[in-house]
């Protein structure tokens, strides 16, 4: 088992895909340890800690990476099998942020009216119970939440010589903020340049469904990757496959376009997958999909498109490479 | 108990929601036995039996009903409780239809490109199975899908005089295309005129998140609905309770809105429940809520906040209706 | 020349499309003679006159009608010539509204914000001077604009058995809040009901592109309106005609739906006109056409596809409806 | 006078804004003469040259620069006047593009709909008299429109270490495609990065309002731009000034987001301008301002609002920069 490990030190983080030199290589096959910050870049600590006092715009979502993957070329797809996501702390933490959020005016839902109150909370995080904790603020109400760490963020680098901040969910992936991200997870990106240049980031204990204030329960993780290189097959956005599920994505504005983005490749998807004709596979994705919301707070909104694996006969998706994976994070994890 | 039982012949539908006298009066603690066409009024029969050529526009998505509430007044709220929700045949049907649904252009998303082709799928209903079964039409491809009934069109006549296309979701209810709304759930609608005039239609025996190609798996229905009414209790947007779970919906374009519209219910509600200041209920919706994707297909978009009672400490809502509707439903299907 | 005039009571004006009994009967060639109050049913007098407090919602954008014209039936297309829009008061007014304009959340753009004040202005109108008077609330400063009338609201009776507030602008028209919509403009609506049931209120001072903050400089009007019936021929979305452009609207969300309708119908109503193939007739729109805002701010947005008729040859539509009325007009107005 | 005179080779072009060293160094005060090609880099030279074939993916739009500007650093505001836009060939060019345009589905409206025809459409520009000749495709329809030369990008270096590409506008610029930006009229853009790295491209010999097809009358243009820089004033996004009115531009999705990021701009940079209340300068933004749309066909759409400086008493804002360019590009001409 070819197992590398990297913690990268504040000023190896990265606030871009695309625009930055890899800060390691690693073959196909490799398991990578990698620590990852929370969103706030481990700055907001206390309830007194105001993001807009303690973070440095526009410094924010740090990601891990970028790692070049050997032999990665433009038109193929790396497999990203996340076999752990342990938070690194026992604590957590969310806030309102100025012009943030989904029921605020922000930067571009321009409003004259003024921001809400900048307020932090911060959790406890009982990996034992598998629960978070959340204190209300302004009162002494308080509640268990099941644990469910995820990543809000991986991607890639942008095709076209761009470089997009990590906050922004596109077609190379990004801040995508899906619950469904979790452990036991594949995510395909489809390489836009040499070595695909994936990055890993904005780790939360758990989230709701949008993330509607605009932050989730952000944690600073100890995150485990198995990385695959499918050569020669492309990916237009970022896909997910679970043992039980297949899963496209979609990120855009308004909402109804990421939407449809999700959905319409999660059809065509199926139809490649089934030989379904395209009106065969609308019908079947319109009866039998379901429609996890990722983020419906960043600079663009993420939907997925979800269909169980058994509807369509259980079809190995490229080559098979989930149900490879997972068995080889099953072996790391079984001999850590 | 009180059941009262109504079979609307066709000329009896309605395809407003206002603007029509009531077919019935009942008392509030009165269950309804009913029955409900499909969509497209039961004319679509086989896969020749085409939308555009059997059906007649605008008499799509007929409603039974509506039912006058006796002292319903503007500012109370009807308490709706689905006892059951049966499919009345042993078929149901679905069909792409020209400029309708998300993958297409539409009246309102306008585009030059040709509509898809219109087609028609027939699915079996099995109910002692438990399933539906999907046949491709272009293909010998069937897969067997799970029963899962549900209404996607209630509501009450709205305010202000309206009269609304049953199609159309919006504050007064309508066709939310939910799949939320199944047996056992009860729907708070606010009452805007004198007896409520609520309807109901639009079964569905299993819908996808989103309705993506327009229509769902369309069933006629038999249906049994308990009715309460809570005086001097409003309701802005219809909400659904199920045992674990509270829900707020919101309608609107573009689909952002009726995510915003949900969460805010959500937020205020649970504000009002827990005595939560609204920035600590922002932030527990926030990691704690979910948001089932309803229609995106309709003149409006609807998106539902879901919230588990626990979360909370199980409050009691609109006088317990909930709870004492489903007793009562319970002591209705044990008996019949 | 056949010449009635109508001066409606508080109580007959009317708050919806739909849903009414007409005021009045008038042949095709009549020219009527109307007032119209102002959005505020005239409630609103002076800078303490806050709408909250006067208005009683849904009594808001109150029209004058609606009135049968004999004959029309579905399928035909009513034309009303606007021959003359003057102001019936020498003040006007305008507001900000509580969760109502383009730079706050709304009812359907929910947000958590405290919304913005509320707040009156009132404006002098100077018909000779052909200007209307700013005066800013919390300052001296005053400046001139000039007067340009306008109706907000014109439309008929929806189809499918609908009646709509007047605030909301479709494709029976509505409150479309085009400044487009002056004197010398022939309006082209399709017929739905026997009768058509035209109504016209929401009389403009003047007003800016998308009437940001909701509400235009709102003033009563005496209007006078020409009326034709066009037996045959069917017009899908509300459409204008001046002495040298032709126009088309569309109503929806978000805002780029409403460009694609009005964009879309100017296109193919151009293909028809010309016998242009559709692409062609998209590219010489592309290049040639205009986009004036009507409002960002009702419940549905408005925008106009606007073209010059030299572009085309100078084409007559709907039987030279328009030059025919502008010469009634023009004959009316020399002989009052 | 200091002038420049740039012509790239087409290997000097760039396709994003961000991520490329400057072209050249220019100090404050400068005029500069520079060459720009088409959006399609000039390979579509007939009405057989489909774009899919002869272009690059994604090497299109390309721009000429960046340039540094001496002394420009974050915090900045660039002035860039336009003093000429001509017309380099005797032709230009326009064209639909697959899944590209406002009328069609598209890369984030995703649409199962088989994609619009390709087409091109060449024009005669006849600089002398002043128009372009637009020819159909499929019939001998013809007909003149006026030139109006315009750039559809214009921009400068974002931050946060960001490139994007050309055909995205942004708070930085970028594709804003509005007809707004003729000769005659300054650009004030915030400087983000040391040197503000600003460059122009996408001439357009005339220009629909929207460009609804996606397309303008594409033309390589011969530009002169007087370049000024303003210390220590930021601009958040970018404004237009022209000899008789004040802009502000949003980019963004969905359109209606366009245009509250340019009235929200409008109307707080006119409260600062007079001293007004803010909710006096919505007021008055209200009734007086215009929105020019820009584009509703890229990957943000672009929204203008403009007010009539006089209404304002006529401020100066930038310094004058406006006037004293206007000055510099008249003795500039006037001696060439």
């Amino acid at each position: 088992m070819n197992v590398v490990s990297y913690q990268p030190t504040p000023a190896e983080l990265s606030y871009t895909f695309g625009g930055r030199p890899a800060v390691g290589r690693v073959q196909p096959g490799t398991i990578i340890e990698m620590s990852t910050e929370d969103c706030f870049g481990g700055r907001v600590r206390s309830v007194e800690d105001l993001p807009s006092r303690v973070c440095e715009f526009p410094y924010l979502n740090p990601v891990t990476g970028p790692f070049h993957v050997e032999g990665a070329e433009p038109g193929d797809t790396l497999a990203l099998h996340f076999v752990a996501i342990e938070p690194a702390r026992d604590w957590a933490v969310s806030t309102t942020f100025p012009h943030f959020g989904a029921l605020t005016g922000t930067h571009t839902t321009a409003m004259l009216q003024p921001p809400l109150d900048e307020v932090v909370w911060l959790y406890d995080v009982d990996v034992d119970k598998g629960v978070v904790r959340y204190h209300a603020r302004r009162s002494d109400f308080t509640v268990e939440l099941p644990l469910d760490p995820m990543h809000g963020t991986v991607g890639v680098a942008p095709g076209a010589s761009e470089a997009r901040m990590t906050i922004t969910p596109d077609a190379h992936g990004g801040n995508m903020d899906t619950p469904e991200l979790r452990a036991g997870v594949t995510v395909y990106l489809g390489v836009n340049v040499e070595g695909g240049l994936f990055a890993i980031g904005d780790g939360h204990a758990r989230q709701g469904h949008g993330e509607v204030c605009g932050t989730a329960v952000e944690a600073a993780m100890n995150t485990v990757v198995a990385v695959e290189l499918i050569k020669g097959v492309s990916t237009p956005w970022p896909r997910l496959e679970d043992d039980g599920h297949l899963m496209s994505t979609g990120s855009a504005r308004p909402l109804e376009d990421a939407y449809r983005i999700s959905q319409h490749d999660l059809v065509t998807w199926t139809s490649e997958l089934t030989g379904l004709d395209t009106l065969d596979a609308y019908q079947l994705v319109s009866q039998a999909g379901q429609a996890p919301v990722g983020n419906v707070c960043d600079t663009n909104y993420t939907m997925v498109a979800k269909l169980p694996k058994d509807y369509l006969g259980g079809p190995a998706v490229y080559e098979s490479a989930h149900s490879r994976l997972r068995e080889l994070g099953r072996r790391y994890l079984s001999e850590r």
